[in-house]
């Protein structure tokens, strides 16, 4: 489960009157790209909100490198960096033709329905490859 | 509860590469004006979800007449129309400067957690006139 | 250029607290069957904007049937009803698993970058199927 | 103009299945921060754009410490922590009922309509307290 990448094109209501994808559209690409890493390893995100557990974001670092326009397609590349039994560090890269345009970091931490953190159920433990011992 | 008007400044992420609102972002002010509309009643909607009534959008009506932008101010003038026990119908008009430039329509259901149609919870209905008969 | 249709899965930044995709998301994807439908015909819409043709939204309508959920995978189905030199209207409809969950119709209309009605680029008229007569 | 407080109220459309405001939903108030605190200057950073200088956002970072949810009202801080001729740096908190519950930062930098860098306008400078030595 260590990577996972995919092509997302940029949407018209994603860009801003300066013709460029607004830095708030970034990070639900960054989630995008959380999710189907999970999947690629076998776990449903949404199957571990119906076992109550959900997943918060913590801390988001993004660096906008150079501008993507409406229409481009890009590449979004996540990499799970480290995980524990309740956190996550994943890094992320958006590549346009093959070169970086982006970079980012996020943490995220396991939250029960309270809000309260919690550890992630088991398939997403092993999923991210968290050791049993 | 017939009629409620509130500004709303346009934010630079509301709007689309034309370097005006986007036509995705006015359904949203028609959703505060409803909730706006409610609270003048003395109804806060996050209080009815408490309750278990959900108000789902069944149909929505917009007629663009004239661009709006960035930083620009406008009115939202929000009116229901008809209300039952289960539905409510509301006019919107958007107003720059005296001038009207946008006008819509709603829809709105009553549901349960199962999303399945119910009655609105008493203090919805007495804010939105509905008789008791 | 009669009708287009692609799959789309359900961001989770789509969704709201009643745990559905939010009302507002749906003309998103509208637009995107727009742009497709145009490109499946030869035309990438930027190019028109490049031409200094913008396609401006003046009519949205949406019928909401059946909500739709985080990660659900659904087909919209975009269809060009009537295209004139300067106006065109679509209808869609939104299917998950073969179901009709959404219907919705837009009419868009050319415009300058200046906001005035203007006849669309030629390419475009053309992969409208309108006549030049 | 070292600094600019303002409310707002949480949208529903801003929030997720989760019932808080989504991750990707703050930067968008930390924007109208910048906004609201150059207004507070005496510069509308719409007459910039129309001088040709736009304001590039080249990093961000965010700390989400306690989650927000639907109609609360939160006072989104503003502080201007450094400026150059191109560059400038904003700290923000967001508070509710007093308590800080998220904190963040953004680099922002001037651009032309070519994407170049380029000197903040005069006014933008003063705004920001640049000395022009």
């Amino acid at each position: 489960m260590a990577q996972h990448q995919f092509t997302v094109r940029i949407r018209y209501s994603e860009c801003d009157p300066m013709g460029i994808a607004h830095h708030a559209s970034y990070p639900v690409w960054f989630e995008m790209g959380r999710t189907e890493l999970c999947r690629s390893a076998g776990v449903a995100y949404r199957d571990m909100e119906e076992l109550g557990a959900f997943i918060a974001v913590a801390r988001l670092e993004v660096r906008y490198v150079h501008p993507i326009r409406y229409d481009d397609e890009v590449e979004i590349c996540t990499t799970l960096e480290r995980a524990t039994r309740v956190k996550a560090i994943h890094a992320y890269r958006v590549l346009r033709a093959g070169l970086v345009v982006t970079t980012a970091s996020t943490t995220v931490a396991c939250v029960g329905p309270d809000g309260r953190p919690r550890e992630m159920p088991e398939p997403l433990r092993r999923a991210m490859g968290v050791s049993e011992a």
